[in-house]
Order: C-alpha cells, then structure tokens, then sequence
C-alpha cells in the first residue's frame, strides 16, 4: 500500500499537459480541493468550484486552458482537467498485475482454455470448452459455465456468474455478484398456466465493458443480448432478454431495461430509468433519473418525466388534484362556453 | 452442442396440432420470422407480425388456426402458436440430464438427505437436516442452511442461497445469485434506536416456480413468506416478509413488494411496479410498468400510474404547472364563481 | 430446534414491565393476536388491533400501559409493547453462538489476523492483512480482500463480498449476496469514450449496521463512503460512491442513492425512494415510498412524490390532462382576462 511519487514533470511527461510553477516537489496522491494537503494534487473541473483555487491547500492542481492564470499554486495546464484527473488517479495507484496461474482449489474443465498468464481464483468453476485470454483474471469464486468466452486482459471480480455460452470481451470489467446469461423472462400462457420459453440465445459482450456489482444482464430467447463497446453499466441494473445497447452509453444505478428495447449510442440512462419492452431510443438521448420510457424516441436530446418530492401534505393536495384533473378540464370547457371565450391554443380535443 | 432435427411429422407427433405441407424435411431449430432460414421453423404469435408470412424465408411455420391459409410455406397449425412455439424450443433444446452424485469438493451435513439421483456440485455447502428430492440439481457454490428442503426436479443455478428453514417445491428453476430466508427487514424503535425483531417465520415455495437471478424473498417474522405454485418471478425483486403470492401470477424484473401484502392468483406485475405494505390485490389484477400500489385492489382488472417522459424542457414546465395545481383549481373556482356558472360534475370538494 | 420454555414471571425477569394475572404457566413462543395459541404469548402494538384483546386464543399478551386493563388474560405490562415483543422473540429464539475456528477449507492469507474466537465458514478466502475480531462469524462463501476489518461480534451470512480496505463495526449483520466497496461509478468523457476514474477511496461502517441481501455499497472515488452506526439498511439497496448515511437511519428494500448525497440521523426513506447524487437531507426525515429526491431538505418532516395508481383507462385520461396541463393554464389565464377577474392566490408567474 505504499504508492509511488510523481512531480508535475513527471506527470506532465507521462500524460501530458503543460507544467507551470515548481514542477520538481513530489507528490503522493490525488485529492479533492476541500481535502487535499501540501503534498497531493487537486483538480477543478466544475467552473461552480473555481473560487476553490484560492482556498485550496493543494500543492498542485490540474486545470483547463482557460483557467491557467486563475490558480497561483504549481499546476497541469490541460484540455479536459476531469479526464486528466482521472488518469492521474491511475499514475498514482496502478493496478496490481494479474498473478497467473491456476488456484490449486479452482476447478477447471480439462476441455476449457486459460491462457498461461491468466489468473484464476480460489474455488473458480470453469465449464467445458471455455476460453479466457492473456492476463484476464477470474476473481475467487466465479462461476464459468460451457463455452464462456473472457477476452485478453479482462477483469471478473470475485463472485461473477456467467452461464454457458456467454461473450466477454477485452478489458472489460465485472464486479462481484454480476450475473451474466441467465434465463429471459420468457413465457407463454396456456389454459392459466405458464410454460417455460427455454432462452437458448446468449449474451455477448464488447471490448471495455464494465458491470456493476448484483447487476444482471440475461441471455436472449432466439437472437442474442448485445452490450456493445466501451459501454459502462452501473450496479443493480437489468438488462433482459434481447436487449441491445449502443457504444459507449451508460447507464446508473437501478436502471431496468425490459426485453428486446434497443439503446443507441452514446446515450445517458440515469439512476433507476426505467425502459418498457420493444422500445428504441437513438443514439445521443439522455434520460434524467427515475424516468420512464414507455414510446420510442428518434431525436437526440434530454428527456425525463421524473416528480420532485414535496412535503407530505402538500402533495396529498396536489395528488387529489391531479385525480380530478379530468372533472376541472371538463369545468374549464364549460365556463369557455359559457363566457363564449376561448384561448385559441386550446386543445381542440378537449371537451 | 449439436441439436436434434425434427420434422414436421415428428413435431406434431410430439406437441400436437395439425401439419400442412411438407412435413418431412429435417428442421434443424427455431428462429424468427425475420431471422430464419430455410431449415429453420419460424412462429407467428403476434397478428400484427401477420405480413411477415409472405416474407419469411423459414422453411416452416407454427400458426394459429385463423392464419392456416395465410402461410404457403410448410407449416404447422395449433391452437396457442405461443405456446406452441415454447414447446418446439424446448423439443429442439432438451435441458441436459443432471448427472447424479455429489461432487467430491461439496460440504453436505452428514444429517442431510440427499437423494441418489440429485446432483450437487462443486463447492456446495447443505446443513444439517436438509433434504434434496429426486432428480434435484444444486448448482456450484450453492449454500442451503439447516431443514432446507429441494423438491423433485428442482434446479438451483449456481451461487443460490437458502437460509435455514426454507421449503422449495418440486420443478423450480431457481437463478443465479438468489436468496431466499434472509431476514424480513423488522425493527422497533426504542429511545432513539433500532431493535432488531428477529425473523423466526421462514419462506414456503410451491411447485413450478421460477426466480431470477439476484431476487430476494425474505424469511417471515412469525408466520411464513408464501410463493404458490406456478408462480414466475423475474431478476432483482424483492419480495419482503409475510407477503403471498398466488397461483400463477408473473413478476417482471425488478418489481418491489413491502411486507405483508398479498397479491392474488393469476396477476401480473409488468416491471418496476411497487406495492406498499399490507395491501392486497385480488385475483386476476395487472398492473403496468413502473406503478405504484399504496392501496388494496378488490376488482380484476389493469392498473396504473406511469408517467412516460417527455423531451426535458417541456416536462419542466408542465411539473410547474402540476406543483401550482392547487391555485390554479381555486382560480377556475373562483372564475366559475365570479360568471355565476359551474359544470354540473364539478367535484363538490373543490374550493 | 427445540425452543426454550419461560412464564411470563422469567419474562419480565429477563426483560423488565410487570407481570399481570397468572405468571407461572409456561409459554412456548410467541405468535400474533391472531395466530397465538393457549400457550403462546401475542402482543398489540397497533391500537387499531385492540378489538382483538377479546377474541385472541393467546395464553398472554403484551400490551401498553394504557392497555393494562384493555385485556383479562395473563399479560406483561410496559412502555414500549413493539419494542418488548422484538426482545420476547430474541428471548425465545436466541441466536446460534458462533463455534470458533477456521473451516479447513477456508483459504485464510497467512498475514490475515483472525481472533480465535471468530468463526470462519466452508470456502471463505480471506485476503492479506485482514483482521476478524472476536466472535466475529464469516458464513461460508463470502470473499474478503484485503485490509478489510470485521468488529466484535459481527455476522456475514453465507456469500458476502468485501472487496479491500472495506471497515465494518462491531455487532453488524451482513446478509447474503452484499457486495461493499465494488467501485463507485465514476468516469470521464474524453473523445467520445469513457475514462474510468479509479475509485481509491473505501468504504467505513459503524457499529450496529444490518445490511439486507444483494445491497451494494459502493467504495469512494477519493474519499470514504460512509454509513454511520445504527443504520439499517434492506434488500437490493444501491448506496454510490461517498454517500454519508446518518446514525439510526433506516432505508427500506430497492431504494437508491446517487453519489456523493448525505442522509442525516435518524432518517427514514421507504421502499423505493430515490436520491439524485449530491443532494443532503437534514436529520428526522422521512420519505415515503417511491417518491424521488432531487433536491436538498432541510427541514424535518414528511415528504413524497408517489402517486397511487388507478384504473388503466381512467390513469390514461389523466396522463392526456397532465400532458396538455400548460394549454389549460394557458386557457385559464386567457378567461381571467376575458371575464375581467382573477383570484388573488394566482400565481403571478402564470401567464
């Protein structure tokens, strides 16, 4: 646990950026601008906190172009401070190498495929004819079915589960308790009962994936569930059969996603939105948190239908309003009538 | 992983319905309309897919008996196509047999009842006084408490756990990362504290029951936590203390149920949906997507309260408008008053 | 699983309140008013279940001061007859004590500082520099790294994950399927692609916590994630990255909590509430079920924004009002004006 020491120059010439000020003082670690000391480097990347830069007790921090003469203290110069912070973070606390080699209570199929400079976990279960690539690590007590693929330097922290046939593909990243390749809720009713859609489609994974932990990700009825790359999925989050999601999206917290609805590029799914089945979203859509998305959406842009709390009595009032909503449009229309007076933006389907 | 092929004659010898056309050409699986081929059998369950017949390049398909002539291609007809269609799937992809024994790195209670033909696998740990029915599977790294009882035929996927106590039926399929028997979330308030009420009810499973991956089912805190047969519960829900549910009722991803509420027979919760504590919902209730329940529902029937989104700047206007709802009813109140005419179906609350 | 015997003379021994009518028959457990038997002993908490006092079969009951007389059969009089009947339970059905030493095949890192009174389960792995304290249990499957400390008495249920440096106090419970201290979900957009910010900071627990199934609580980007002591927390729980949760506060199952939020003491959020990140509630708040938190309280009270649902056709009308709520506003504003009159509550901004 002792990290290694940079200077700016040192920083500068691994990351880039331009060095102003004393550039040689070593510094061990990152820290925010409330919290970091003399020896740590901060970071502005909110204009909201700039006024920090005069309070700070930092001995370095990373800024953008424009505030290069707004900080006094020795400091990085760059084009995106929060992505230079973030790699700064990992100059300082490298991840540790994968260890290769079999734990003697793991247990491997003689038919599968680890790569001599993989690192399988203590009590691991890999199933028969599956593959995992140079340097990926199966964290203790993951469990591999059949013909599980796991791409060269991909991470499955402990406690993963993927079933059989399943895709992961390079570097990604998957926390513990993630279930990857379960069965789709796929049924069907017949004379009141439900019979069982055996879901005999798979899940497959692009490059630099990652997967929060108890997320889970289930497998397709016919066709496959795809993440495609560079996509980063939060804890807690349902993805069901058949679903796909475009590259380099995200998605929070608690978000659920029902089955076949597919999620464009680039889009932004905040904490606990939630997507009806069959739907289709662009590429580029935001949706604001604890939103609901029941309709396809085809233009990019920010979207949401999330209420804000209120105290508790005054939202009883506005929920009794909101239920008799119908009753007070209906008044409305007779009073116009009666008056002989409309607002011409009235909705004409209104009466 | 090579599947059987079937033929038309040989599908209907086996599932029934009536077969049209060539019936003995080897079909090696099943597949969509849009995505089939040739020696593949496709389905039409949904009419509005009616027009993907003329299309299809599957070399059958399983229709209803209104579409028999709309199909030129071999087919076969039925009552139920959905159905249908299940069972075709599960005739193409029979599961694999379980393999009986106990997997020599399991840690089963010498008091436990395993019967001959169960499978248990690797790193599984049964307490004392459990009992495994014939034919049951136990996937890896399972871990069941003490008195815990499997039914026949029951599967757990790997990484299931059971506390103490509780009862699985016969034919269950029970997911990746479930658990089953942990505490009912029970406390008192006492000077400022938390006291824990222990959770001493336990969690009693029917017959046919599914539960996926990373679902909870808490313990009851005196009598028992009930799932009746043929219940289908998706991914990431909870189910909280003394709740029932019954016969035959379905629970999409990520549904939330508070403690004590019972939902009745054939019910469906569509994703997300919410009940409150203590309420009830007779037999045969759907509820759509994302609702929430705080009240008991005594009438069969569909309920809901979704919101769907809409693009960002206009859903915060009309929040504005629904926050100021309560002025703007007593503003219409008292223009109906100030023109000496009201609707006659104006709710007599409103002032 | 034979239980303990006592009268209600050992009880009030054990617990305190006084003992009323015969005190010397032996009871077998405790049940509800309404499942209680002759030698049982019930309780009433809630006065609305007062009636009951009459008709219950129970051999005694605990009741309220106010309540000494409300009931003819034997029974223990206190202050607090929920918090009573929480220690009556615990009093019948006292918890396993641990049984000391490491499962031998635990995989325990040789630095790692395990008490000899602590108990370590089947296929436990426990990283370097670990430390387990005294009585501490770790239930089989769960997965320690490294530098986690466990306090005094603390309980992990089978398959709890902690990845490195997580603190947990003295006294937890932790159940099965948790995962602390998985990375917080941070990242930067550079290019088009995300960055993964390293997230070093850990995660700190105090004393007294209770943690339901499949709960995740994420480690901090650069400082802790906290949760203060006395907190208790359900199933499927999302807490990110350097939230702070308040002592004695209670979060029931499916709620969510964004990053960098604080809740304060003594707060209560129902099931499926929802935090945006960065957002403070003062102590005593409490949040009724589903309702979203957007915005910082700061004054103590009761707060919502849940709606109730209702019939699918009459909830359809409605969300038609809402979606067209600016229109009606709009017309509204425009019969004010026609008619030359407007109450005096309207909100000026409307128009």
């Amino acid at each position: 646990m002792t990290h290694p020491k940079f200077t700016l120059r040192e920083i500068v010439s691994s990351l880039g950026g331009e060095a102003v000020g004393e550039v040689a003082t070593p510094l061990t670690g990152v820290a925010t601008l409330d919290s970091a000391g003399p020896s740590e480097i901060a970071f502005l990347a909110n204009p909201k906190y700039r006024h920090k830069l005069g309070t700070t007790r930092a001995g370095a921090v990373i800024v953008g172009r424009g505030d290069r003469d707004a900080a006094s203290v020795p400091r990085i110069v760059c084009d995106n401070p929060y992505a230079y912070y973030a790699r700064t973070v990992a100059l300082f606390h490298p991840e540790d190498a994968p260890e290769p080699g079999i734990h003697p209570f793991a247990q491997v199929d003689g038919s599968a495929n680890v790569d001599a400079s993989a690192e399988i976990g203590a009590f691991v279960v890999i199933g028969a004819q599956s593959s995992i690539g140079p340097g990926a690590r199966v964290g203790a007590h993951s469990v591999l079915g059949e013909r599980v693929t796991i791409g060269e330097g991909t991470r499955l922290h402990p406690r993963v589960t993927l079933y059989d046939g399943c895709t992961i593909g390079a570097r990604c990243i998957l926390h513990s308790g993630v279930v990857i390749g379960a069965d789709g809720f796929g049924m069907a009713r017949d004379e009141g009962r439900w019979i069982k859609i055996p879901q005999v489609g798979s899940v497959r994974i692009g490059d630099d994936v990652e997967v929060g932990a108890n997320t889970t990700i289930d497998r397709g009825a016919l066709d496959d569930t795809v993440i495609e790359e560079g996509v980063k999925i939060d804890n807690l989050i349902m993805i069901a059969h058949n679903v796909r999601i475009g590259a380099h999206s995200a998605l929070a917290a608690a978000v659920a996603i029902a089955g076949s609805s597919v999620v464009g590029k680039r889009c932004v799914l905040a904490g606990r939105v939630g997507l009806s089945g069959h739907v289709t979203l662009c590429d580029d859509v935001v949706v604001l948190g604890t939103s609901f998305i029941s309709h396809s959406i085809n233009k990019p842009g920010v979207y949401s239908s999330a209420l804000p709390s209120e105290e508790a009595g005054t939202w009883r009032r506005i929920v009794g309003r909101i239920k008799r909503l119908d009753s007070m449009a209906k008044r409305l229309r007779a009073v116009e009538k009666h008056v002989g007076f409309s607002a011409i933006d009235r909705d004409s389907s209104e009466d």
